[in-house]
């Protein structure tokens, strides 16, 4: 049975694209979903369709907005979530997606680097399984298949 | 009516004695709860009770175990959840606690410095009220009672 | 076994006191609640807490949130939903309010006066019970009790 | 993955057309549903099954009762709701609506124009997102598929 | 701990009076609640508070609306649900509220006497207990506290 | 969008198939399911399955049970359920799957002979539509698609 | 605040009674359930009840039935579970216990001794916590209430 | 309708196969799925993803972090939940399945030899059907079909 999954992390590299060009390798039927990676378009899109906000902050609530409504969505048709971690970026909504991850009790994946063990360790006793890097997440998916 | 509210937050300072004190001196009939605020005691409480882990890896994970078996039955059990960011710390709990609020339907209010407005509005955005500091958030209880 | 019955409705005249009061006469073991019945509280509050606002649409958003923090916590406690309209004013919190007891499956009463037979004919087909004045909707919670 | 959207209000113009339409010209892979917007078939349908009933009040009830098994189906299979309101008529389905998608945990679009910002402002701080125009509302669902 | 029994079955006998009594007699902590035992008042309210309807079927439905606001909230406030049904009159309301009891998942004595057997099988094989007297389901409820 | 039905009631004559015939005459994208209508292997398939049982009571359970994990599935995938009572038989399974599905919260239609208004009243008010005849519950049915 | 715990596990020994014998000497605010412990009662109960059954099979099943009429409301009313297993008896109402609070996302204390290891783990994976004696599991209790 | 059914019970023979052979003989339109069924495999998957552990327990708890991520998403996805059980091995995962499948409220048949009535008789109690082999759960699902 297909899977679909939603891919939770920053947006700055392109570790979905490399974690969906392995799964194509792999010839594994998942359909892959997560935030707009498009880093400008994201922080715009509320201003984009509703027009200029009168401060950084209003800027911001509307764009989130307009995020969330995607995001929701697409996490409410995932039979599953993976959640990355790296040494950069603050990552709150990473772990904001992983709790609402648990909160839905959709099945969740934390791919967190060995330096993230303390600051993690409350989400990673939470999540299903956690691993180390993508290509473990992707064994793991692989094994869903067998 | 009374109201049981969840303190997400870091445990490094006594932002929740004050919210609490403040509370008190308002006679607002609140019971708080939330994490384990003796920063040692929730690092060390799983090897208290489970004896020596074979690396720290394991240590986090029994004490993780522990502390999550405490703050589920506690959010659980609240009527409403404040998540508080500041300027320190990962914070990765705060935002998993409040994923999990905002996954199970709580009424979640978040504080939220000025400085974290662009990282924190997607969470923001989720959220049932922002406000910037203790003293606001407060105003917001004791709203309820009005 | 007491009640606990949010009341739904506009909030410019004392009809909320009408039915305490009577409920109050009967001896009837209800608590009530309901929105901010204070007009200008329930505007301002937003302000009161977090300040000026760029705008109005702001000033109203920030005040909505206080609002909706305090009534989706009372909705939540309530056993039951008493949705009352009139023929002034707009009333969409009223339709929306009772729509939200609906969706979470509390049983409702609907206050309807008969011109407003028409365009109440759906919401009243969803409520468990339509009458036509509070004195009827006291002797249903009346009928609760026998 | 594909979108399906119930769309809520009033059924006195077309604007669910002019939104289908676009969407249609934009190849967004849709499926529209909502209330339905033949006014005459929808006041008539309780009589033209279950013949004349006694008064105006039951002609109505019947016919809300047919249009509520219609809609809560299609509700129930929608990925998430449009609420447009206009300043004419008034509206109280889509506000119950608006609700009941609200209570059912269903991401919602808020159309509403400027004038209005006041009477719907805790039903658009509910709201996932809330724009002025099927165009804005539009440009969302647009959004969702990039 | 104190148990909640909602009592579905007719009312046209004293059942539920010797349950009471004889939980009474045993000292069992039970709070007990059930459809309107005065039948006349069951079938009279709907008209004692709306007036009169313009025929019999709608007499019967607004009386129905009545009773179904007060056991819609009984229901949801018991701990489990007895539905006793005898060899006399339709029992409609007795095997609905089983069904609905069912469908709530809430623990469900059945009382049925041994001619039932062959129409009643598959509620009983649903329900979680089935017993043939109000003894036996005395019984069981004893059994609880023991 | 299609449509998946459960039809509750008796077994006793062709009412499924005479509502599937006209169905199928208007062209109406429908997939019908409802309890086995052979009415001898409804009674004999738990001892077809588990051999002979001790006493009618047993050799009525299990076949019960086979019965029971048949429907339960099958009213799990349905969109809606049509019951209809008829002025035979008992029809307790009839009023316990109504009652099912109103705890489940799936849309219901009642259809309901006018000698049965009275003892029928309650779960009337709880269907959401209710019609004399399988005739207009079929037009209810195509309503959905107009 | 309190807390509601139900002990799942074997009833050849007093470990319950050990466990809550500690809980009182440290002054825990602690409500304790399980099933029954007299084990002649628990297998006797059904027919004391319901009069001999025709084999070993039924008498077995009417005992079951009334023992978890018991057993589902007090889990029902349980905050948390502790599912204790030893290396004696089969233990499969135990595991049957420990996956219904899973199902209900109810927080779970396993204790499982070393010896048990390998065969527990898809278990010990799942639940909240896992120790190795009821020593242990009273101080992961007691830490809740620091 | 297809049939999607989740397997519980132990791999170690091949019951699954003679069930899903069985089951395409008959041209029955059923979807399997169930544990890994190569016990190595299982048993070392935690480690040939994140290596080698620092000893059995972590070895075990890695391994069935996995496990458990294929088998909820497996679960989730089912309609119904056959558990077997034989004479061999504790079995334990077996009954965790099937009490997480009541918890979740998902149809159960339970396959169960004489042998074992008493041990599990409040397992069989809560199942939807139980049978004593692999033709008689068949005859079931074959019976779902007619």
């Amino acid at each position: 049975m297909s899977l679909n999954i939603y891919l939770a992390g920053q947006i700055h590299d392109d570790w979905r694209q490399q974690l969906k060009d392995r799964a194509a390798e792999k010839n594994l039927d998942i359909q892959f979903s997560g935030p707009q990676e498009n880093h400008d378009l994201s922080d715009d899109i509320g201003e984009n369709i509703l027009g200029e906000q009168p401060n950084q902050k209003y800027r911001d609530d509307v764009g989130a907005s307009v995020n969330n409504f995607r995001t929701d969505i697409l996490m409410h048709k995932a039979d599953a979530v993976i959640a990355l971690f790296g040494e950069s970026y603050k990552q709150w909504n990473t772990a904001m997606d992983a709790g609402i991850a648990i909160g839905l009790n959709k099945p969740l994946i934390l791919i967190r680097p060995k330096k993230l063990i303390h600051p993690l360790k409350e989400l990673s006793n939470k999540a299903t399984v956690t691993v180390e890097n993508i290509d473990q997440a992707l064994e793991v998916l692989e094994y869903y298949f067998k």
